[in-house]
């Protein structure tokens, strides 16, 4: 179903059209509305690197179907599907080394280029070894994640993997870190939802005003924002120019989220304190809220900072990776930001506070859209992607749109 | 799906146009094959009033998703949607009296005429204020029911709304009455099935046979009947003409409901006795069974009346209005009769008797079908929807059928 | 959907005509293919005729809602939808002696024919009886089992019904049996693919080496068979030519499913032994190993015959059928069969063992598919039911594939 068709969809035959839905559909953005199935090309985190052992294991990514599994020490990724009778690899097991065989008539893949290289209930004079073979997804493993890439066609051999590096923060690549969060597949809502709902200016001091994690901080009304490039062209970054902390609104009435156990924020993050000097500065990014590709949001607390892909599973669904990546060297520091996350952060933050949004990012249902002043930082993002990617991901795109 | 699509869908494509199967759509009453959720310009009951508070409750009707709540002492009812990202408002809460504000990013509306009276995090002097609304529906609280509108075109502000009055059976205008009964969202089959079961002659006898409700009561084999409209021209009425108690069926043997322990009616519902007198002769009902628009069903017992309407939700369910209405005047008899309702008829008829209907509703499924004589009923009433809605209803309907 | 469209569906619209993809669809076996829900003019097994009453029980087969029951000892089936207003027959109940009324208005169908032999509802002269009628079902009762004849048009009253003998394995015909099994509807996947899991050669030495059913039995690494008809051209047989049991694979290893504690075969089955004369061979079976028509896989083993049906219900289950038959003439060697069954094979293997089938047949999904050398048991089948049926299923053919 195209995106127009789902709009129309989900309204009364007898509203399509009118002008007061707004955008009806998103072909101001062609290459974002047809990336409903996540952007190609790319590397995506999806485990962690201590969860994957021998035995294999099914994900699903960019609504394919893949198997991941370790072998001699090495993670490998291949389509799950065996080319015979179509029955999933990651019920199969390891017969030889290096290999995995699919549970119904033992054909054996080398697991590091996905060719067969037995058909054991075959013998070992099986003509049909070495002429066929099953999509090999590249892998590797960093920061204690195993990250996979998506090609544009992941049959096709010959094409170039771009470096992981490049799709990697900057900050990530060269520094030593200590990186803890949450990994949880099958999170309802497309890709794109929780992704704009990351970066997104306008609802988290609304929607978030009664979570734990705000608990003792006041929130403003609304901001002002710019929203704008950062200078290396990676990164959509926002920048508050100004808070309102209390309201009056005509004909409503005054509005505020002050209350007398809540303290104005002066740092971020309610761990603030004399340790809290800018290490992060040293790190040069370049605003609190960032959104770069293939769909990363970074926001930077004081003295550590937050990460989430929204990594698309199907056209509603996706694999939603949090990290909190602290970037201190002393070992005291780092203990104890482990401890604080599996202790706090953990639940309060990466629970009940983003799982608020994941709440949202559920029942939306867009296009068609509304948008405010507030949307120009997803606005953004989505002219980011277009001007980025709309060669990449190729104009003739067959893709699905949602 | 189109009515005729349906029924070739379920049957096998081998079966296809038989002349067997009977009548394979409802082209013959295109208004009434066309109203799959429902007949629009018309008012319907959803809620008992006590209901209906604050907080704002989800409902379907007509396939239009509906947000229903109560500010400053008056329901309101609006679209469920937020036009800006699409959640729904029902997950919203009340931040200014007589507002409504969706969860999300704290867009508020009036709840009085569904347009947008501030953005929150947008600031008092946003923009977009005012120019946004959502579809109102006119609601209004009678006989301790929340009574909704579904207009032609919901979206539209300017067309004129039918008063309730016109809706409603007319001795339930003028009446003191003593209203109580049973609302049921979400009963499978569509409203039709319901309505046509309501007023249909042939089934009450055999598949209530067993009911707890006809435990003592014999029923007939079969009845002969006049089905026609009543002088007022709001109803189609039934009479009986003559009932049959036993009967022999060429090459079967014979068949008869009656039982030692039965009594044969002689007056209706099991309460008869000398206070039954025909208190309902003053209110002029012009038969025992009536079925009238937009598919409300009247049956008149001794000495209340039986109401029920089939509200469409979508193509396949239905909100199940039932209603008994006592017209008694003394304190004494309506509470006495608020007293048989709850801890009787409410279990025995308005629970396991229609049941039988609601069981019959969820698993039947025409066009195709065969009607046999009684369902002269059934056919009247669809002649009654033609004749009375075919211009209202648009004869250009894109409306699905089911 | 068509099974191209099927095929193209669960692969990523990327891949869509890969030559590596194998077979993209089943048109090379036209007949087949369009059989997704059975073969039709034929006999299937569906109930052991001891779970047949009065009671009416609704199944599926070949997609068609069938009710079955039994009136004055004899086996009955109808079209499970009564032609009034769809209501499922199964739900009504026997008012006259070999009748099953609807519940819902009492039209009454003698169960012999299917025609309409009352309306009770409309009284003894009630002018459509006569004049409708659903489909009946030939059914019979053969072996303990009710036996159900699923014609190309089971509306079409004058078309001749093939004798069950013609579709019953021959040995059932004539010889004295025991016959005991399993029966279970719901089984997930297409009948064909549970037909040719059943005759497969490639998969039971690998799927099945952890089952308990070949606990103390070796298994080969591979077979050489040789797949041909019967002579009397009613079967497809497989026989052994030559078995490795250990096998070097190139580059890979040795691999084997020698244990010290497993036997090698010499017999068939565990239950060899000096009582294990070819009791099998007086039955004249051409093989170990066969499948024939309508879909029915036969397995020898020494002392008794496993008979498998996988019967189609919609495109995506089947009710799976699974016999150990003994032609033993003894009451003592009936009884002991009858006691090993009970206890020992109808868990390990009519319960595990099979059980591993049904997973497979569950997961599995095709085309696309690669076959290998050992699929020509698999391709023979296909071609043999090409052959028999091209003609006999009707060219033109409208049934969905899958």
């Amino acid at each position: 179903m195209t995106l127009s068709e789902q709009a129309a969809d989900q309204t009364s035959p007898r509203r399509r059209g009118k002008a007061s839905l707004g955008r009806l559909d998103w072909s101001t953005w062609p290459t974002y509305q047809a990336a409903g199935l996540g952007l190609r090309d790319h590397w995506y985190p999806v485990m962690w690197a201590k969860d994957v052992g021998q035995r294999p294991i099914p994900i699903v990514v960019s609504g394919e179907k893949i198997v991941i599994g370790r072998n001699r020490g090495k993670v490998w990724a291949l389509a799950d599907r065996c080319p015979h009778r179509g029955v999933p690899l990651h019920l199969g097991s390891v017969e030889f080394p290096g290999t995995i065989s699919c549970a119904y008539h033992g054909w054996t893949f080398d697991t590091s280029n996905g060719v067969l290289c037995a058909a054991i209930t075959d013998g070992p004079r099986s003509p049909i070894v070495g002429k066929v073979s099953v999509a090999r997804y590249p892998v590797e493993e960093r920061l204690g994640l195993v990250w996979i890439y998506i090609a544009r066609d992941p049959d096709d051999r010959d094409q170039p993997v771009r470096p992981l590096d490049e799709d990697l923060p900057a900050e990530l690549v060269s520094n030593a870190t200590t990186v803890v969060g949450r990994i949880e597949p099958g999170r309802g809502g497309n890709w794109r939802y929780a992704t704009e709902n990351g970066f997104d200016e306008g609802h988290a001091k609304y929607l978030h005003r009664h979570a734990l994690w705000t608990l003792f901080r006041e929130l403003p009304v609304w901001n002002e924002t710019k929203v704008m490039r950062s200078d290396d062209g990676r990164w959509v970054i926002r920048r508050q120019v100004n808070s309102y902390w209390e309201e009056s609104f005509p004909g409503l009435g005054t509005w505020t989220q002050r209350r007398w156990w809540k303290f104005k924020r002066t740092s971020h993050g309610p761990f603030k304190g004399k340790r809290a000097e800018p290490v992060l500065a040293s790190l040069d990014l370049p605003a609190k809220a960032s959104v770069g590709l293939p769909g990363v949001v970074r926001i930077a607390y004081g003295r550590y900072v937050h990460y989430e892909w929204a990594v698309a599973e199907g056209a509603d669904s996706h694999r939603y990776v949090q990290l909190l990546v602290s970037f201190a060297r002393s070992p005291i520091e780092r203990l104890w930001f482990r401890l604080k996350y599996r202790l706090f952060i953990r639940w309060v933050f990466h629970g009940q506070f983003t799982g608020q949004d994941a709440w949202m990012v559920d029942v939306m249902e867009v296009p068609p859209e509304r948008l405010y002043r507030p949307d120009s930082s997803v606005l953004e993002w989505r002219r980011f992607v277009e001007d980025e990617e709309a060669g990449r991901q190729g104009t003739e795109s067959a893709e699905p749109n949602d």
